[in-house]
């Protein structure tokens, strides 16, 4: 059974709550990734992939959604420990409630604690949640201006990870705008294609993820 | 040129303004649509094609975007006319601004103000901009889930139109959960698939646009 927990943001400072979730993950040797995108980008499917397709990498995942405890249950099925936050109407996570279910995880057994952010491409991009990296994925479908028309979620992201390059073609996705805009928006990021369909740039991002992590792979 | 305003919402009572932005679009017998959906679930296509295959439907667009102008600038391309709202970060429209701008419109000689609300499927719910009616777009990449994990946006509407269906098959998009979930959420609306690339389903959106203008159409 997934572990639901109901959270409101507090009117405190949500950097110092960040700090905080930061000071136990460094404790921990664990790294934090923050994962920002629109609604059905495909951040769930990635976390499958990314669990089912490296055993080697410990992960446990704190999934955000608005209501509904359906990304944490795919999580646990695809084999990793998964607590579910549900905010009640609120249009991204803080700092908060990551420090208050980070004790329900066992942080010594693992190499990525990964937040999944509401599905939203506005609201997460301000709220820090005291992650080391933060990812932002832009899905194909949702087409190639997105980078110009929601910039704090680019500019604040230190991988940008375009999803469902699979259907790109179909979707008359062009890479070529977003490459153009990103220059203006975050020019030190070069965003990573990526299909969890076709296995397109997989080996890339678990390339990644294993030379950020912390601590010596155990079998 | 777009006309660009840049506006914040006031800290007031939403309702009052949306109730003068009723009272004044009833004044003109214009109605008015909220169109509310995640980033790029089709709503500006919708509308590029609305306005040209409709010439006898006469159409003004509200544009809320957080930045840019590029929104308005394919209505304008599509030969309607449009204002472009930016929030500047909010991540929804407020009645204070659509009151604001409409007297920008020569609303004497209109059948539709449409307002494209920010791609965002949680924010804009909570607020009503003085729209007779509120259209929520679920586009088929983002996944049959969304009825459920976003139920605000969903419950609201009173259209739901699925849009992109000529990519449900590639996506694997279940039309029959999201029945499923929208007989819990909103049982009296049923969902329309629509495409604006195959032409799916435009012919009943078109024929719901006729029905509800109030004004008897001129050539």
């Amino acid at each position: 059974m997934v572990d639901i927990v109901v959270m409101k943001a507090v009117g405190t400072d949500n950097q110092a709550h960040a700090d905080a979730v930061r000071r136990i993950l460094d404790k921990n040797k664990v790294i934090g990734l923050n994962l920002v995108s629109s609604p059905g980008a495909g951040k769930t499917t990635l976390l499958e992939r990314t669990i089912k397709d490296n055993p080697d990498i410990k992960i446990a995942v704190i999934e955000g959604d608005i209501f509904t405890a359906r990304d944490a249950d795919r999580i646990e099925a695809a084999g990793a420990p998964s607590i579910q936050l549900n905010t009640e109407g609120a249009c991204h996570l803080t700092a908060n409630m990551i420090e208050a279910v980070l004790p329900k995880l066992n942080l010594a057994g693992l190499d990525f604690v990964m937040i999944e952010n509401i599905g939203n491409l506005i609201c997460p991009a301000g709220f820090p949640l005291g992650e080391h990296r933060r990812v932002t994925l832009l899905s194909t479908p949702e087409g190639s201006d997105k980078v110009q028309k929601y910039p704090l979620a680019f500019n604040t992201a230190d991988v940008i990870l375009i999803t469902k390059t699979d259907i790109a073609g179909a979707v008359g996705f062009d890479m070529s705008v977003v490459l153009k805009d990103l220059k203006g928006i975050n020019p030190k990021v070069e965003p990573w294609p990526l299909s969890a369909v076709s296995g397109e740039g997989l080996d890339r991002w678990y390339g990644w993820l294993r030379s950020i992590r912390r601590r010596t792979p155990t079998k």
